[in-house]
């Protein structure tokens, strides 16, 4: 049976180019906190990556920390923030569409004792500038919002916001979660004019289990892990060399291919909606200027997980929502205002590279028989 | 010129079988959270890597915690463990030869009003059990305690200061950094008697970047990352899939080869000192009962660091203490006493599979040069 993955807002399959990077970055022992040049050896290995990826971002080199993935990133970012700013205000505003890992993140800080506003998003899934604006105030240290939404990929205005919150709140510092926009979009911290910004390689063809941060030189934020030199003491414990090279690979073929591949995407994401047209029950839970990888839709018959598993028998891969969710209902859904049976019956299609129209055809051939023989 | 690489301790080089499992693994990219068969493969191979992760440890595998490494998963056993039992009491016991990892999270609780204390070692670089259980009390929520240390080798009387000292604490928990005694001795949670532990994976022939903790099922801790389901919402974060499959191998493999690698240890570094006999000027470091993969020795000569490049320039690799603390003088051989002429020339010297009597002799051999032609 031909397998369509249309998952790849979960993950990606790592690249060939990638594998082979990390391949031979496994061959290069040496601990890179090591003096010999063993050591130096794999030092070299982490900086070419950390290049790699400031690059990416125009930022510099010095700017880049590497992590276990976007997870300890968030929580790195947003925790070590706030906390050292703890004596200049109180006040966290967020979205209420992030992703759990800041979420969790800024709900951790306000049983701390911060006061955390999540603003709502409007019934398109998108977020209005005005309402982050209205939270922002002149006690605010931590202004955090993704760049894609990983569940509809609504696309937030974040350069635009952050413009206006700095003058209402000079000395805040600015974290954006840019897990899902990264080598989809253009994503430069100084464009965007944030101070700590997040990123992962296995969202862009690269090994689950490695991201990386942006923190401009002058934001100061606390560590969350405590130990070793490495990383400028901010991030310590040996580096993920293979993972770290591997990500430095993924980064270079995603500012090569982004382009590309954007187009690609918006191909697929019209010629879906189009083929979707067919299907009467079907709504749209996307906005219509979403980032065309990601397109979210309710079928409004069978239940996701119902759907997910009637699919992948046809060998079509699809999620009900996001992965680190585990099936627990969305959050993303539920604050846009969607009444239960559009939430319980949502499916996320998110396209790759290796997807192609016919795959758009056959999902939506399954899908059609899926809601003509499954029931709520 | 031939490459004798003496810093196993620092990291070890990756073995051709965990390489494969890895290289296998990448290829399954499915991600373990998502709901449909190919994030169930991803899971599996989750699942089957902490099966043999408990097994090496003797625990169950629901209390097996993947993480980024040794040090993430020591900030996460101390800090998590303190701050959970925060009501019960105030005192936290460790050792002053810990790692780094542990040390500065011992000192970043003590900074939020924890009393900590560290017990120093004897002169010979082995910890008093009889100091230890003094420095327990009543109101003692945590005790850290390796197994063995990284600098000297020093094995430290865990299972015996564990069944003491929860005579006198009966709700502390005790938590054991097992990072270089893994795969080196038995290291049994049930015979240690911990409710915590950390091991990791480039200290046995696994790739850096991912480590795991063990957490008795009773053991309450706080976790140190906030977000999705993964993990018991213990350590969330999408999965290192390929690292930890590499893992899992690198953990078979030390379960069959550990008592004749150990025995392997035993002959080189009876070798070595033989050998060093006929320099008068050297001393050793380490304890006579140390664990034989590491021996640590002064020159009396030259620094450290000179003679580290010396050294390599011969092909020859050994490291001046711990790789995380990068050059730092030696908090462990400080707190054992030694005169500076003594921490300032000392070279640490640690075995693995792929050495041999002749990487023995050649390194006394240079080691002989080196001291004869370098000056303090």
């Amino acid at each position: 049976m031909r397998e369509i993955y249309l998952d790849n807002s979960a993950t990606t399959p790592v690249d060939e180019k990638v594998r082979e990077a990390m391949m031979e970055a496994l061959g290069c022992y040496g601990n890179p906190s090591s003096l010999h040049s063993k050591g130096l050896e794999g030092e070299r290995m982490v900086h070419a990556a950390r290049k790699q990826v400031a690059k990416a971002l125009g930022a510099k080199e010095q700017e880049i920390y590497f992590t276990s993935g976007g997870t300890e990133a968030n929580n790195t970012l947003v925790l070590g923030a706030a906390l050292a700013k703890r004596r200049q205000g109180n006040r966290i505003v967020t979205t209420a569409i992030e992703h759990a890992s800041v979420l969790e993140s800024v709900k951790f800080l306000e049983e701390q004792g911060f006061e955390c506003i999540y603003v709502p998003p409007e019934r398109d899934g998108n977020i209005d500038p005005g309402k982050v604006l209205d939270a922002v105030d002149g006690k605010t240290v931590l202004l955090s919002t993704m760049l894609v939404n990983n569940e509809t990929g609504a696309v937030l205005p974040v350069g635009e916001i952050v413009r206006e919150a700095k003058r209402k709140a000079p000395g805040m510092l600015v974290h954006c979660d840019a897990v899902q926009a990264f080598g989809k979009l253009p994503v430069k911290v100084n464009t965007l004019g944030v101070d700590l910004l997040t990123v992962t390689a296995h969202k862009i063809y690269g090994p689950k289990g490695v991201g990386a941060f942006y923190k401009a030189r002058q934001a100061r934020i606390l560590p969350l892990l405590h130990g070793g030199e490495q990383q400028d003491k901010l991030r310590p414990g040996t580096e993920n060399t293979a993972g770290i090279a591997a990500f430095g690979e993924a980064c270079r073929l995603a500012g090569e291919r982004r382009e590309a591949d954007l187009a690609h995407a918006a191909k697929l994401n019209a010629c879906l909606r189009e083929l979707l047209r067919g299907l009467s029950s079907v709504e749209i839970n996307s906005p219509e200027d979403a980032l065309p990888y990601i397109l979210n839709l309710s079928g409004n018959r069978a239940r996701s997980e119902i759907m997910l598993h009637f699919l992948e028998q046809r060998g079509i891969y699809v999620s009900s929502g996001s992965a680190c969710a585990k099936g627990e209902g969305s959050h993303v859904l539920k604050a846009m205002g969607l009444p239960d049976r559009q939430r319980d019956t949502a499916l996320r299609i998110s396209f790759g590279r290796q997807n192609t129209e016919e795959d758009c055809a056959e999902f939506v051939k399954a899908l059609r028989e899926g809601l003509e023989t499954l029931r709520y």
